[in-house]
């Protein structure tokens, strides 16, 4: 708790002021000059959706959910197809994001318990710097909206990790459950079978929380915290609690999606989207905002048409498969990004440190620290930096991707009764030529599978895991 | 043969000029006047890939194929995402574009074999009247590039069927296979393993035709049509033979995909669609042409890594359920169509009625015509009015779709070794919420399945099925 409070204390006292800051590789197109420029600090807001699978997007290739204003953000920005997240769940998703790092480093994936739990007793350790904290060191105004799931103990709230403000859900929409109902509870709308707290910075307001305006609610408050600090430079973390099991949707969108009600509730998001640039638009703010949206996992299978869909990808939360990790990512920044498909990998991870170096601010040094900064794609001035991918399940590294190759060490479906099966050799997978994961070529190229069994030698070697926070429960007395 | 002679010379006789019709419905959306107005006959393009499947376009959610040329024309024009073709192979489905009919009433389906062969006797009946001999009554310079395979025998060729002009290889790729390779055939990149012939009009001018440089000539060909034939009102149809296997891929694009052969392949046709539009704008005819493209059935999945992949939807090439007869579908008409994704049914026969309805030509009154003029989703005045698709293998009913509903009679995996499985009660499908075919729910709708049944038997009352064309082989001496 000290240490957290003096961390808080040492961004308040920083009191940097919002200037002018020298960023480099975000010049446009037309200047031929190469030196830096002086420019407003950008603002920043990531738009994170709850379980929406790969292929739930229009401009991802689904048939029937309408998504325009995402569709509109994907002609404008960048789509980018080889996107992943840092776990195939919540809790670690969310953390990799957050923190630039692996969950195994912070500790924030353990394999005793998948995430956080409304009895667990840690959340995110306080040496763990924010990407929120990174960028109260240079004056950025913060604000967090929606699911958290990093800590809903008072000491692990957004407002003791860097965010001036937070409104939202602390954890997952299907905890706290109302027992007694079964899997009616998923089908049946009833916000009085979930008895999760609505949050304002640290005061439970309302219990349970109205699920059905949630989505609605979420969206208000984000034009609301782009209106008021429209003057400063400012990031956004917009975290939806939604598409997530049990679905609820505001009166607007209801019966009103081809898809059913898994539809409605990603339409109504994508006109949180909508709404959320026309709001950037009007207050003149486009040319100096960049919006990430992207999903902290694949979609959750076992509710068939409750979830989402991975699309071609095979699989979906909770299993290494690339239905699990691999989301749909647009990236945003009219006159800055260059407009189109990007191929190349990216992560979550990279998102921290490219807008951590984007403000000027410092990415830590004193720590690993996983993410890349992606900016050469984003400005097309080179490709991205980011050639592997670490899958982990739980703390156990179950595959890796290095360039178009991914070898499985370890598989196991996402949430059925199967055991962990171990592939040795491991199955190995092309992903550009066979992006569903269905032939193992190990047997044609064990030069490939060697270049990669170095590649884990080298990253275990230099790895040392955090101390389990998910296992950590509140002793019942 | 006499038949056919006449009716071509028919066509000629009538010697229609090009120039200006009447246009329903195509008004510019500025003007509040519904009358019709006087404009220049627009020009018409279809091209039409084979074996692409639903997933295969980067606007279709494809993570490693690069599309930018066809992903810019969805986003000028309408991505059509729930578009079907009149079977799940090639000969049936060419006939139901060209005619305007299910294969099942012109003959060209059969329950012996599926498709033509190079010893097939027959082809498209001369009582039918293609695509190219409606608009020849209206003045059309008509000309055919690529694959045919309504007949190849002298009186069924694209020549005396309505098109001025034919340059393309008349069947499938992999037909005329010389022996002895096996499988391998299909992997090794060699056109003498195949002695497929290329035509000019109605002459052998190539055998074995290059296929290396197929996609390449046919875009030239295409080009050099357009430029010929400006100032005339002209259709063009534009069918690749590829990415059909065997694959084979020009220099330039060769070892370029991140998707292996098959990407490399699809990227050919990609820049050779940027062709055309390039030809199209540069001419000035862009504002006047209609441009469809699409595929004429799904993936050929049992070639794994050679064929493609039908994204979300079950299955592919050979099968009823949707992988096999969705296809991706984008329509553009700059300034005429209005952009944006349309959810609403379509189908192949439905450009046959449409575009004879757009050139100011009769769509024939003497026999059933299963297409519908689409006109009111093109120029956003109205719904598509498609409400029913059938799903045939060979001569037999496997499925219908109604609305957001599919019952499935009988099914049978593409090229498997498994028989026929009837369903009574049928599988039923809600193809909105359930686009995988998934969950089963025919249990919960019998009041579906009875409409449904009704449906089935007005269908099948009002059949009369033509003399099978497929059955019909050269005997041997």
């Amino acid at each position: 708790m000290k240490q957290v409070m003096n961390r808080r204390q040492f961004i308040k006292a920083l009191g940097v002021a919002a200037g002018a800051i020298a960023l480099p590789g975000c010049v446009s197109s037309n200047q031929s000059s190469t030196s830096e420029v002086s420019v407003k600090k950008p603002n920043f807001v990531i738009i994170f959706a709850d379980d929406l699978g790969y292929g739930d997007l229009g401009c991802f290739g689904h048939p029937t959910i309408r998504t325009p204003n995402l569709d509109r953000m994907a002609a404008e920005g960048q789509k980018w197809t080889n996107f992943y997240v840092g776990a195939s769940v919540c809790t670690p998703s969310r953390a990799a994001l957050l923190t630039g790092r692996l969950p195994i480093r912070s500790g924030m994936c353990s394999d005793k318990r998948r995430v956080l739990f409304p009895d667990s007793a840690s959340g995110l350790p306080a040496r763990e710097v924010t990407l929120a904290e990174g960028l109260k060191t240079v004056g950025y105004t913060t604000g967090c909206i929606g699911k958290w799931h990093l800590g809903h103990l008072p000491s692990y709230l957004p407002t003791h990790n860097g965010f001036d403000s937070y409104f939202g859900i602390p954890y997952s929409n299907d905890m706290d459950k109302v027992g007694g109902q079964g899997r009616k509870a998923f089908s049946e709308q009833k916000i009085e079978y979930w008895n999760v707290p609505l949050m304002r910075d640290e005061e439970i307001i309302e219990r349970p929380a109205d699920q059905n305006t949630i989505t609605k609610r979420y969206t208000e408050e984000a034009v609301k915290f782009i209106q008021k600090n429209k003057s400063e430079p400012f990031f956004l973390y917009l975290a939806h609690n939604l598409p997530h099991v049990p679905l609820f949707v505001s009166k607007n969108f209801k019966d009103k999606s081809l898809r059913g009600l898994y539809g409605d509730v990603v339409e109504e998001i994508d006109w949180g989207v909508g709404q959320i640039f026309d709001t950037l638009r009007r207050e003149g703010l486009a040319e100096n905002t960049f919006v990430v949206f992207t999903s902290d996992n694949g979609p959750w299978l076992t509710f068939n048409e409750l979830g989402g869909s991975a699309g071609l990808l095979r699989e979906g939360k909770g299993c290494t498969f690339e239905g699990g990790m691999r989301e749909p990512c647009i990236m945003w920044w009219p006159g800055k990004i260059q407009p189109g498909v990007v191929n190349d990998m990216g992560a979550t991870m990279d998102v921290y440190t490219t807008i951590l170096t984007l403000a000027g601010a410092e990415v830590p040094s004193d720590r690993v620290v996983d993410g890349l900064d992606i900016s050469p794609a984003l400005f097309g001035t080179g490709p991205s930096p980011r050639q592997v991918v670490y899958y982990y399940r739980g703390a156990k590294l179950y595959a890796i991707r290095k360039g178009p190759y991914k070898a499985h060490f370890f598989t196991r479906s996402a949430y059925g009764r199967d055991e962990e099966v171990r592939h040795n050799p491991p199955l190995l997978y092309h992903l550009g030529r066979d992006p569903s994961e269905k032939y193992d070529i190990s047997k044609d190229h064990p030069e490939v599978l060697a270049d990669i069994q170095k590649e884990v030698a080298l990253h275990l070697a230099n790895l040392t895991p955090g101390e389990d926070q998910l296992a950590k429960r509140i002793l019942k007395k």
